[in-house]
């Protein structure tokens, strides 16, 4: 989910492999929605009928929502700098993660996804291709933009688009954390103003994570890098890690992330790194840990537990998975049904206030929905929606 | 399929018409090609399965053309600025042709095309966005982009790219029209190198026309805009047109269409204007006619027989349909299948030929096989696939 540099050995390409088989082929097609058996079928999707169409949008724009795919059509973009955990592999080689993401899109929100992959660059060339073409779709969701250039990237884009722009690593993860989160601190009976949270991780996760628990009422946020806390004392913070080195750490700690975590409440890994057992066992009591890193958390569950009172990890074999998918679906079903021209800080709120909402009795071994749980992409575009 | 200013009256949007209501809700449709049905079969299709692929492609990107949808995927790209008859209509009302073609690459030729309609702007602009976003396909289709824009857009991409380029509005039209040409020579026992052939119209598809049949043998060809006789002495004329008055006209011909029509053997519409009878009169004996304006051929069908051995259209009421759909999904499953970076002049013609050769005795009424010929794509793929 977060940019790492460090890659793991590649495995050798397995042609037998099942997850190989899988992908073979590619994983997306393209159908028409309607039969095209004579001439006259296609007189009608073709020349001459859909002229009568283009003249109809020509002359009123808005028509294209109704009469185009355009309506249903979000892109996955991508530009393959921070894909995974893999880091800058390129647009090539970021294609089988924006195609799953567009079968997660049907799938879980009927939304017609497609990838666009694209060749990086400045945040100037890459703000000016997306917004060209952006007339095609309804939706852009972009993915897998390393950090810091996504945050810039995704605020000029919306400024020029009437489409929404949503990059999922970023608001998708947020919003299943602060979900996840709602739910959890139900669970050790605390309110979620009382929590001395700690974020490791100040990539575009992180950041994100931390400005939504920031306005859902979480007062004491500790961000911490892989050099440690962030705090105006630093002098090698970018513009990103200064903002919010002005907006959290209430307490002015400095130090290492152990030094977060001594009497913390809420551990939240985005980072990809790895967490000492001897550092987990300084936070208080009825800790919650969300270990994220995919796919080897920062501290295995196991261990977690036996200084937490939730533990939530991004893993499917695992309880409590933070997944963006609990979000994401949802999130554009429910713009793109309304028309809202973005996706506002109210509506993510919403959103995760809807996921938390599908577990109306939460333990520590329930905090968040199954992703094959069927009401969630409904739930969470009716709360999206309804502010539009 | 060539630009016209002209602008028709436009039709009052009528949601309860067969073409509106065909064009509900857009015309196609996204899906994915392995089942999603279970926590499994998501980590093979998605995370943690698919860093495997990724891995691999960034290894060795040529495994992208099996492991990705990209190896079946065309972009279907257009501006707006040339759509159909209607002239610079935009991107948004472009987008039903746009997804029509897409209709017609799936349904002819088994390809998943998508729309790309982007805002218009400097030939740099374009081509810089288009080959930004160029590593998510397999080819890439120009549509109803204006000339003379669209030749250098064209060149300059190819140029960049190492997938095919390819302006449907030039060389599927070239390729139809000397596949016909082809057949209809036959009928008035005619060799090609002897014809006097005059284009009517020197926009993109024009200039192709003229380029393809001058590379099939034509020696006599004469081009027309709507001034006239394309020739050496004009002053007004563009780079492209200097270009075809450089190479075409060698007996020196000045003047308007009907000076040109002055015992001319062949005449091929795709200027969108209208001819008069009296200049159709002055052809030649056993006369070829090719009126391919749509919806309203230069020449009616009827009037043209009056003095012409064969007539053909862009119109599926008449015989002789002159249509690209004979050629765009056979010249791309070609190219997808065989791999070849580009379409080159050799497959264009071998393109032409192969239409062609699916009526072995070609009569006035029938020079070209039918759109439904189920064996146009794979014979055309085929001829494409031998040179690449």
């Amino acid at each position: 989910m977060s940019a790492n540099a460090a890659t793991p050995a590649y495995p050798t390409h397995d042609p037998s492999d099942p997850v190989f088989r899988a992908h073979e082929g590619g994983k997306l097609g393209v159908h028409a929605t309607s039969p095209l058996r004579d001439r006259a079928d296609l007189s009608l999707l073709y020349t001459p009928g859909v002229a009568d169409v283009c003249r109809a949008i020509a002359l009123d724009p808005a028509l294209a929502a109704r009469y185009t795919s355009r309506r249903n059509t979000v892109a996955v973009v991508s530009d393959g700098t921070a894909v995974l955990g893999l880091g800058d592999i390129g647009p090539l080689a970021a294609m089988p993660v924006m195609e799953g993401k567009a079968v997660l899109f049907k799938h879980f929100g009927g939304v017609d996804a497609v990838p666009v992959c694209m060749d990086s660059g400045s945040v100037e060339e890459l703000v000016d291709a997306i917004a060209r073409i952006a007339p095609t779709y309804g939706g852009i969701n972009l993915e897998d933009i390393s950090a810091p250039r996504c945050f810039e990237i995704e605020r000029r884009l919306q400024e020029r688009l009437d489409i929404p722009v949503f990059h999922d690593d970023q608001h998708g993860t947020a919003i299943v954390v602060l979900a996840g989160l709602l739910n959890a601190a139900r669970v050790v009976g605390r309110p979620l103003a009382s929590l001395r949270v700690v974020v490791a991780g100040a990539g575009a996760a992180g950041v994100a994570v931390t400005r939504l628990l920031a306005r859902a009422g979480v007062a004491d946020l500790v961000v911490c890098d892989s050099r440690g806390i962030i705090a105006p004392s630093r002098a090698d913070l970018a513009d990103h890690k200064r903002r919010l080195a002005a907006t959290t750490n209430p307490r002015g700690l400095t130090g290492g992330l152990g030094d977060a975590l001594v009497d913390a409440d809420v551990y939240i890994g985005l980072s990809g790194g790895t967490v000492p057992e001897a550092e987990i066992a300084r936070m208080a009591p009825d800790a919650i840990i969300f270990a994220l890193a995919n796919p080897d958390p920062e501290v295995h569950p196991d261990l977690a537990a036996r200084y937490a009172a939730v533990v939530a990890t991004g893993r499917s074999d695992f309880p409590n998975q933070i997944n963006n998918v609990l979000a994401f679906p949802g999130i554009f079903r429910g713009v793109l049904d309304s028309g809202a021209p973005q996706v506002t800080e109210q509506m993510k709120l919403a959103a995760a206030r809807a996921i938390a909402s599908l577990v109306p009795e939460p333990t520590a071994g329930e905090i968040v929905p199954s992703v094959f749980d069927d009401r969630v992409c409904d739930t969470v575009a009716a709360a999206v929606s309804a502010l539009a």
